[in-house]
C-alpha cells in the first residue's frame, strides 16, 4: 500500500569522525522516502530552493518516488550542517538555514489525500495536524517529533500525537516530554494520549514497542540494535527507521502486535544500513535480498529460547556447538 | 554443579533517589552467592571483620551456602558509601573504607579446589589469578573487573582475562580497556586475548555475549534488558547478572553458546529482580517459581519472529490481535 511522506528536504553538511562532507543530499523526508521506497510506492511532500541539484530529482523519480507533493520555490533550500563527536550519539548543530522550509505549508494534491499510511516526520506539529486533516480515511498514520516541539508548541504536540496511531520518539525525548527519569513510566504517559502504539528508538541500543496489553510480556516489546563495527554517519538513522517501519507495515497491511514488532526489526535493520555510510549513499544500491539476509542474521542473534527460528535450522545447530576459546 | 565464588564481602551505606540506607548487606560475593544459591550450591570465598553482624551469617546459612572460605578477621569489614543521581546509572563514591579487605588472601579450602564452576568477582587480578593456580581443572571460569585496575594493573588484568573462559566486564569497561570507541571492534579485541566468551553488560540496556564464530549472527547474541517501572537500588546488578549466568550454567552444565544466551537471559532477569529493592532484599524471598515466571515473560517481550516460543502459544495469540488505541 502507498505511504504517504511530510518531512523537510535538505542540503547538509556533515562532521563525523570519519571524515567531513558538503552539500549531501538530506532532510527527513529524503531519508524516509529513499527507504521506504525499497519497500512501497511513497508519496513525498516537502519543498526544495532553485538550488536543488536536478540528479537529486533524478534520483527520486528512479526510486519511482511520487513527486507530486514536491514543491518547488524560489530560494535556497534548507541547509544543516552538524557535527558528530567521537562516539558518534547525538549531533552538534553548527549551523541551521531554513531557507524555503521556514514559510512550508503541506497542501497535499487531491490524489494525495486517500493514501493508506502517514508518516509526518519532524515538522512543526501544526503542520502535522494540518496534513491529518486533509486525509481521508488513512490505515495508520505516524509521526515523529524532537524537542525543540515540546517547548511553547508542547500543547499542540500534544494534540498531534493524541491524533495519530504510532507515535515514534528516541528514548531522550520521551523522558522530556513525561518528564519521568524512568522509560517506561514515561512511555504510558504518552500511550495514555491515545495512540495505538509507541515505537521508542534508542540508537545503538535499538528500539522499544509499547502497546496497549495486559501483561508485561504483551505490553512491551524491546530489541537491540544489529551490531556494527564501523559507523560513519548516524544522520538519517531515525528517519529510515520509521521507514523500515512504516515500509513493512505498508506492504504487509499487518496491524497486529505481532506485526508491528515485525515493523521495528525492519525499521532497526534499515537504520543499521543507513549509518554505514554519508547521507544515503548506504541506501542507494541496497537490495530487498540484502535486507532480508540481514533481517534473518537478526533472527538468529536475538534467538535464545529452544524453538529454532523459522528456516534457520542449519544455523542454530551451529550455535549448539560447544563454545570453545 | 557447585559454584565457587571468590569476593568482596561489604557493609554499605546507599543513597538513591528512593531514599537512603545504612549498614546494608553489600559486597560482590554477597550478591553473587546469594543470588547464584537459587540454582545451586554455592563455596564463598572471602573475608569480614569481627563488626560482622551475626545474622547475615545466618542468612548464608539459611541458603546452604558453605562458608568454609570465609574468613573471619580481627578488624572491621570493608565499608563502601555511594550515591547514586536521578536516573539510576553509575554511582557516585562517597567513601571506601577497605579496612580487613585491603590484606584479603584468597586461600582456598582443600575441599574447595574441585569446584567445577568458579566466579572471580571484581579484585585485584593478582588475586583471581592467584585463585585459578588452586583450582583443580574446573569446567568453566569467569571473572568481572572493572576500570580501577586497566591502569598500573592492566597487565595483570590482560593475563587474568587470557586465563578464563569467560570475561564479564560493562560496556564502557570494554571501552576502556580496548581504547576504542564502538563497543563490537572493542569486544573482538578482549575476545582474541583467548577467552570463549565476552559478556558485556549494559544496564538498563541488557547485555551483549560474544562467541567464536563465523557469521555476525553466530557470533553476537544482543538481548535488552527486562522493562521496569520503578528500580530502587542499582548495587549488585552486575553481580547478579553474573549469578544468573554462571547459576543457570551450573545447573544445566550446558556450555553450548545456545547455553550460554539462555545463561545472559537468567542473568539479566535476576538483575532485573536485584535492582527493584535495597541490599539483596528482593533476593531473599524470591522463589525459582518468580523466576521462570519472568523468564517466559521475557521470552515473550523480545519476541518477533514466526514460530511462537515453546508453550506460549496462547500468550502470542494476544499479540496477534489488531493492536488498538
Amino acid at each position: 500500500m502507498t505511504i504517504l511522506v511530510v518531512g523537510s528536504v535538505a542540503v547538509d553538511n556533515i562532521e563525523t569522525p570519519a571524515g567531513s562532507r558538503s552539500r549531501l543530499l538530506g532532510g527527513a523526508c529524503t531519508y524516509f522516502a529513499t527507504a521506504a521506497s525499497l519497500y512501497d510506492r511513497v508519496r513525498m511532500v516537502g519543498v526544495v530552493g532553485t538550488d536543488f541539484p536536478e540528479e537529486h530529482v533524478r534520483f527520486f523519480e528512479s526510486r519511482d518516488i511520487d513527486l507530486c507533493g514536491l514543491q518547488f520555490v524560489e530560494g535556497e533550500t534548507f541547509a544543516w550542517s552538524g557535527r558528530y563527536g567521537v562516539d558518534l550519539s547525538d549531533a552538534e548543530t553548527l549551523d541551521t538555514r531554513l531557507n524555503v522550509f521556514a514559510d512550508f505549508q503541506p497542501e497535499l494534491p487531491q490524489e494525495y489525500r486517500d493514501t493508506p499510511y502517514v508518516f509526518l516526520a519532524n515538522i512543526d506539529p501544526d503542520l502535522q495536524i494540518h496534513v491529518l486533516s486533509q486525509m481521508e480515511a488513512p490505515r495508520l498514520t505516524a509521526l515523529d517529533s524532537m524537542n525543540f516541539w515540546m517547548g511553547a508548541t508542547r500543547a499542540t504536540l500534544t494534540r498531534a500525537m493524541s491524533m495519530v496511531d504510532v507515535v515514534l520518539l528516541n528514548e531522550a525525548e520521551v523522558l522530556q516530554y513525561a518528564d519521568a527519569p524512568n522509560l517506561i513510566a514515561a512511555s504510558q504517559a504518552i500511550l495514555d494520549l491515545g495512540p495505538r502504539a509507541l515505537v521508542v528508538k534508542r540508537g545503538r541500543y535499538g528500539a522499544m514497542l509499547v502497546t496497549h496489553g495486559k501483561s508485561t510480556g504483551e505490553r512491551f516489546f524491546l530489541t537491540p540494535a544489529y551490531p556494527l563495527e564501523r559507523v560513519v554517519d548516524p544522520t538519517g538513522a531515525g528517519d529510515t527507521f520509521a521507514a523500515g517501519f512504516m515500509g513493512y507495515l505498508a506492504e504487509t497491511d499487518d496491524l497486529t502486535i505481532a506485526g508491528l514488532r515485525r515493523a521495528v526489526v525492519h525499521g532497526t535493520i534499515m537504520a543499521s544500513f543507513t549509518v554505514q555510510d554519508y547521507s544515503i549513499d548506504a541506501l542507494r544500491n541496497l537490495t530487498r535480498a540484502e535486507l532480508v539476509t540481514r533481517y534473518k542474521d537478526f533472527t538468529l542473534l536475538t534467538h535464545f529460547d529452544d524453538s529454532p527460528p523459522k528456516g534457520q535450522e542449519r544455523l542454530l545447530r551451529s550455535i549448539n556447538q560447544v563454545a570453545r576459546g
